[in-house]
C-alpha cells in the first residue's frame, strides 16, 4: 500500500466543508490521521459519531501540533485567533491551507502568524449546500466544481502542489488567482446572489402576517429559489459580508442602480427598454449553458 | 365512453401554457376538438408537428367562433386586441377563461368585451418553467400546484365550477380570492423575485469582458440560481410587469430599502445587525419547509 499523502491532518473547525473533506480523506487514504478541532462539545460529539477523524480536540493548539498539514474551516471571523493559537505549535514544513469564501483577509489575518518554515497555502473549494454542521457533510460535495489556490508570492511550489493535488483526488479542477480577483469574482457570483437572497427573504418576513402565510403557499412561483440559498449559516456569511466589503458594496452598488432603472421603466411604462434589459440577462444565461454551468 | 367536458376548446397563444394544457386534454379526453391560434406561422406549424390541436389558425375571431370554452394564453399586453376580436364570435353560454399572471389587468382589459351570456371566469394556473413556445410544454407541468381563480362577483357559480374542474384534472389545488389580492401576493412571490433576478444577471452581463467570462465560470456558488428565473421570456414579464405595475413598484421599494439597510451594516461593520437579518430570513425558509413547499 502506498503511503498516505499526510501523515497528520489537523481540521480546525468541522462543519459542512471541514466534515465533507474528512471524508474525503477517508475515502482516499490520504492522511495517517485526522484531527478535528471545534469550540462545541456537541459538535465533537457528533464528529465521533460519525467517525469522520481519529481524534477530537477543543484546542486548535493540540489539534495543530505535530500536523503536516493544517486546514483552517471555521468561519474567517475567527481566523486571526486561530492563527495565533496554532503559530506557536506549527511544525517545521507543515503546510497551513484554509477553505474561506473571501482570500484577502485570510491573507491579513493568518497570514502574520506563519512562522519561517511553515508554508502558507489559502483555497477555496467552490461548493456548498445550505445546510451546516458536520452531518450536513458528505464526500461528493467537491466534485466537478472549482477549487481556487491564492498562494502568496514566493510560496513554495510544492505546497501548493500539494493542496491542488488534494483537491483534485476530491474531484475538483484546479485554478489560481491573485486574493484580490478572486474576492472580486466571488462578490458577483456568490456573495452579492447571497445578499439579495436575504434581503428578498427578509422584505417577505416582514409582510402583515396572513399575507406572509400566502407567500409561503405560492413560494414556487419564483420566491422558492431564494428561500434555498438564504437558508446558509449566518455565522458564516456575517464574516463573509464583513470580510469582503469593499468588492461586495461595490457590485451591490450596481445591483442597486441596475433595479432602479428597471423600477423606473415600470413605473413610465417603458416596455421596450424592460425588454432590452430582459434580452440582456437572457443572453448570459444561454453562455452558461453553452460553458456546461447552468 | 362519458361525455367530454367540453365540445370545443379554442385556445388563444399557444406557449408554454397553453400547449401544456392542450396536452392535459388530449390525455383526459376534456375536449370533442381542440382550435389554437398563434399569430406566428412557425408556432402554428410546431402545433401541428406535436399534434396537439385539431385545428389551427391565425385568426382569434375564427378560433372563438363556436367554441364552449375559450382560454387565453397570450402574453398580458394583448388581451385586448384579443378580448376585441373575439367578442363578436362568442356564443351564448361560452366560458372564456385565461392564465396571465396578472388579475386585475385581465378584468380591466377582457372584461368588457365579454358580451351577456357568456361566462368571465379568469384563472391563473400558477407554474412554469424559463423555456417558452409549444414544444416546451408538458402535460405534467400543472401536477400538484394552484390554481387562483378570480371571477367577479356574480359569475355564474356553474361555470367558475367548471374552470375549477378542468385544472384539478390537470393536478392543481384550487385558490378563489380577488384579483387585487392575487396581485399583490404574486408581485412578492413571483413579479419581485423575477425582477431582481433580471438585474443581477443585467449587472453581471454589464461587467469588463475577462470579469465577466470568470462569472460564468464560478456562477454554481449562488449566481446560477437568479440565471434560471432570468431565462424566462421577455415579452411575457415586460407584459407582467407592466400590468401588475403598483404592487410591484410597492414591494420593489421594500427591497430596496432592506438591501440599503443590509448594505449599510455590511458598510458599518455591524455584525450583530447582519446576523440578525439573516436569522430572519432562515426563519421563513424553515416555515417553508413545515409547509412542504421548500
Amino acid at each position: 500500500m502506498s503511503e498516505p499523502m499526510f501523515e497528520r491532518v489537523a481540521l480546525i473547525g468541522i462543519g459542512l466543508i471541514g466534515s465533507s473533506l474528512a471524508r474525503v480523506m477517508q475515502r482516499e487514504r490520504l492522511a495517517g490521521s485526522i484531527v478535528a478541532c471545534a469550540r462545541r462539545a456537541e459538535t465533537l460529539a457528533a464528529v465521533q459519531r460519525l467517525a469522520i477523524a481519529d481524534d477530537t480536540t477543543h484546542d486548535p493548539a493540540e489539534a495543530a501540533d505535530g500536523a503536516d498539514l493544517v486546514v483552517v474551516c471555521t468561519p474567517i471571523g475567527a481566523y486571526a485567533a486561530v492563527g495565533e493559537a496554532i503559530a506557536p505549535r506549527l511544525r517545521n514544513g507543515v503546510i497551513v491551507s484554509d477553505v474561506g469564501s473571501v482570500k484577502q483577509t485570510v491573507v491579513r489575518d493568518l497570514g502574520p502568524h506563519i512562522p519561517d518554515g511553515a508554508h502558507f497555502v489559502p483555497a477555496h473549494p467552490v461548493a456548498g449546500t445550505e445546510h451546516s454542521g458536520p452531518e450536513a457533510g458528505f464526500a461528493e460535495l467537491f466534485e466537478g466544481r472549482w477549487c481556487i489556490l491564492t498562494p502568496p508570492p514566493g510560496t513554495d511550489p510544492e505546497a501548493v502542489k500539494k493542496v491542488g493535488a488534494l483537491w483534485k483526488r476530491a474531484g475538483m479542477t484546479l485554478e489560481t488567482m491573485t486574493p484580490a480577483h478572486h474576492d472580486h469574482v466571488l462578490a458577483i457570483t456568490s456573495h452579492l446572489p447571497h445578499l439579495v437572497a436575504f434581503s428578498i427573504v427578509g422584505t417577505a418576513a416582514d409582510l402583515e402576517q396572513d399575507l406572509r402565510q400566502e407567500v409561503i403557499k405560492f413560494a414556487a412561483s419564483g420566491f422558492r429559489d431564494f428561500t434555498r440559498i438564504a437558508a446558509s449559516d449566518p455565522t458564516m456569511w456575517r464574516d463573509i459580508f464583513l470580510n469582503n466589503r469593499h468588492a461586495l458594496l461595490d457590485v451591490c452598488g450596481r445591483l442597486l442602480e441596475d433595479i432602479s432603472r428597471l423600477q423606473r421603466a415600470i413605473r413610465w411604462g417603458e416596455g421596450e427598454e424592460i425588454e432590452s434589459l430582459i434580452e440582456a440577462s437572457r443572453e448570459i444565461r444561454r453562455k452558461l449553458i453553452d460553458a456546461n454551468q447552468a
